[in-house]
């Protein structure tokens, strides 16, 4: 029977439920895996009264680095600052590391994947990305482990992904649903990561590190959060036969494109249907084709189950380079760049109902045939007409100067959405 | 850097797809994971021309279980016949064995795991089963490793989805199908194993022996295929809000539920989408939730890529029990009943068309307020009326008996077909 002493950083809804399934399941871990794990230090801000006395207290998580009993640190801090220090220290001091912190491994990835394989220790982070699914295992494992990954993309961020799902279902506007999501504990008091789609970024720059062999490149990407759809975009996209998803999207190519941003997507097809705060990857493997992976991203014992798995995992010595690759192979990647996106889009006009002709003449007027359009919709609302036209094939640089050349016209407003045409 | 000789028994599509990959991509597989993997045996019913030289042919694949050079041997051959014989020997010559052959652990598993354990080798099968994703690793490392696994379900054989989708797309007779899926090489020429269930049941006894921590179980399953569906029973669902899927469904319960069968699912569902080829298996687990897999079941890339991930394992020394517990802790388990299922059901009623009255009152008639009824749906044919009705919370026992006590009547035809609410 292997032994394993483990220390938790953080007490929280998570480190709480990675103690309670140590603990409750310790049996059923003992009986599958021959292993036990004794958690015999902790620290947070306050010490909590759920942990037995055996259990040494710290106010200072990195101290825990120093404790020469700790086999296996798990940090569920959050943040660049003390749980930086922590692990950067733990690992030099030869402990194994589990996080569920997306932003320390997207930023400071390489750097951290240098000191572990100086010191040969694992750092298992299944818990930062899709906590209910293996989707990190998946990536290292099996389809970047023997298949060259063309493209994934994903929904990578249940706060979002529900506001959005609220928003078309109740036909709310955004502020509204971002509080109900507050109130429901779905959302942050200090929303920024989720809506601004910084958190979908940090797991958006993990999966394509291991996907293309590079060094985690997060503050090259381009992100856009969902803080300024408007349920007006929502109505126009399903009278087009569209949702709109804040998406992450990889593909391999010379400059590998890496960006998130809401994106229309076809209400018929099969990520439409990935609502509420369920999260997913879908990928397109060289040899293995196309899947899908569904599940939720966050919560404590979803979380806590992740990063359980990767305790087991440590036991067993199943052992694997942070980003799957050694960390002096990994690439420096330039990432291309937005403005070289070639796609679909949707663009939206409002006009002041008086300055329209019955027949929608202006919006051709508008349009100069510049661009072909594929399909249009209308909102009549009190005083302003709102459209939606939906171009093909067009270069998002040809967009952005036409939105900035009608911005003079008779137009309130005038902006574009991405369209994306997905595989599943 | 690590050297592992291999063996290749079986040189068909899956075998020779192997070959290419270890061949093709052996530089990435050193880049990445350190290892070198020559193939140094195969086996086939003649001599293949793409072998090289110095790889050492075999007529019978048996004896390659005797060659002390042979760190692993990857068995495509299928069947319970020579495949046996060839794992038996393998393992108890203590060379590691990877396998797609589900009949065979689905059969023999329990047997085989007891000797795999005494010789302390690792058995990798992840081709088994939905190749496309590491589902077997998903259940053993993550699922079922941290979690008790509540229910699963799933699409589980690729021919069967795609007979059914073209019958549904393109409103053709079964038969019809089938011989349109043999032409394309979706199904074998005895397609007996597919369409009658089997493969899927010996998918779901392997998941199910994983998840439930027992001895894999095929004989005691519930097997029903789909060679007895019609293109009125599609017809009829689709009237309903109905798709229909062959499923197969693990439920934990004192004796737990394990069963194969065509069913009535909602046809706005997520696994629904799941069409044509692709497999799916959705798990409910007590930590981390809900979760759907998608992706596809078979195919020579697809499944060799998964049989060189289980090389990558093996060679990286990710060894596990076959089925997550020692052997010898796998419990003995019975399965429940099918007839002691609680659930809905389509009943479906075929009526010459003179014998009904113009209000369908016949229909009540057969009811007899015995049942009642949620939906209806009618569909007038020549000479004959097709009906179709929803029942819901109803035991199977229940619905037999019915379903015999009107077979006398001005009856052409009556029968059921489960109806299963889904979460996805």
């Amino acid at each position: 029977m292997k032994k394993l002493k483990v220390a938790i950083a953080g007490l929280g809804t998570v480190g709480k439920s990675v103690y309670n399934i140590l603990s409750d399941d310790a049996h059923s871990l003992k009986q599958k895996h021959n292993v036990e794990f004794e958690v015999i230090a902790a620290s947070a801000r306050t010490k909590k009264s759920f942990l037995k006395d055996n259990v040494k207290f710290y106010e200072n998580a990195v101290d825990m680095a120093n404790n020469k009993d700790i086999d296996i640190i798990i940090e569920v801090i959050g943040g660049n600052d003390i749980a930086k220090d922590l692990i950067i220290k733990s690992i030099s001091n030869k402990k194994h590391f589990i996080t569920a912190n997306k932003a320390l491994l997207a930023e400071y990835g390489y750097e951290i994947a240098k000191i572990a394989d100086d010191n040969n220790v694992n750092i298992g982070f299944e818990a930062s990305t899709v906590g209910a699914l293996p989707i990190i295992k998946s990536f290292k494992n099996n389809f970047a482990a023997v298949n060259d990954i063309k493209e994934f993309y994903g929904i990578l961020n249940g706060t979002c992904n529900f506001i959005l799902t609220k928003m078309a279902e109740e036909g709310k506007e955004f502020s509204n649903v971002l509080k109900e999501a507050q109130d429901k504990g779905y959302a942050e008091s200090d929303p920024t990561f989720d809506i601004k789609g910084i958190d979908a970024g940090h797991k958006l720059a993990i999966l394509s590190s291991i996907a293309h062999g590079s060094k985690p490149n997060f503050k090259d990407q381009y992100i856009e959060g969902i803080d300024n759809i408007e349920i007006n975009d929502i109505k126009l996209a399903s009278e087009l036969g569209y949702k709109i998803k804040l998406l992450g999207i990889y593909k391999s190519q010379e400059k590998p494109f890496q960006a998130v941003y809401p994106a229309l997507i076809d209400m018929k097809s099969m990520i439409a249907k990935v609502d509420n705060t369920f999260n997913t990857v879908v990928t397109n493997c060289s040899n293995a084709g196309w899947s899908m992976l569904v599940g939720h991203g966050a919560g404590g014992m979803i979380t806590a189950s992740a990063i359980v798995a990767d305790l087991v995992d440590i036991a067993n010595d199943h052992n694997s380079k942070i980003f799957l690759h050694n960390a002096n192979s990994l690439k420096d990647t330039k990432i291309s760049d937005i403005s070289q996106r070639n796609g679909s889009y949707m663009i939206r006009i409002e006009i002041k109902k008086e300055n329209i002709a019955k027949d929608r003449e202006l919006f051709k007027f508008i349009f100069e045939d510049k661009f072909e359009i594929n399909k249009s919709a209308y909102l009549t609302q009190e005083d302003k007409v709102v459209a939606g036209f939906i171009l093909h094939n067009i270069k998002e640089s040809d967009i952005i100067s036409f939105i900035s050349s009608i911005k003079h016209n008779n137009i309130i407003n005038a902006k574009f959405i991405r369209v994306e045409d997905l595989e599943f």
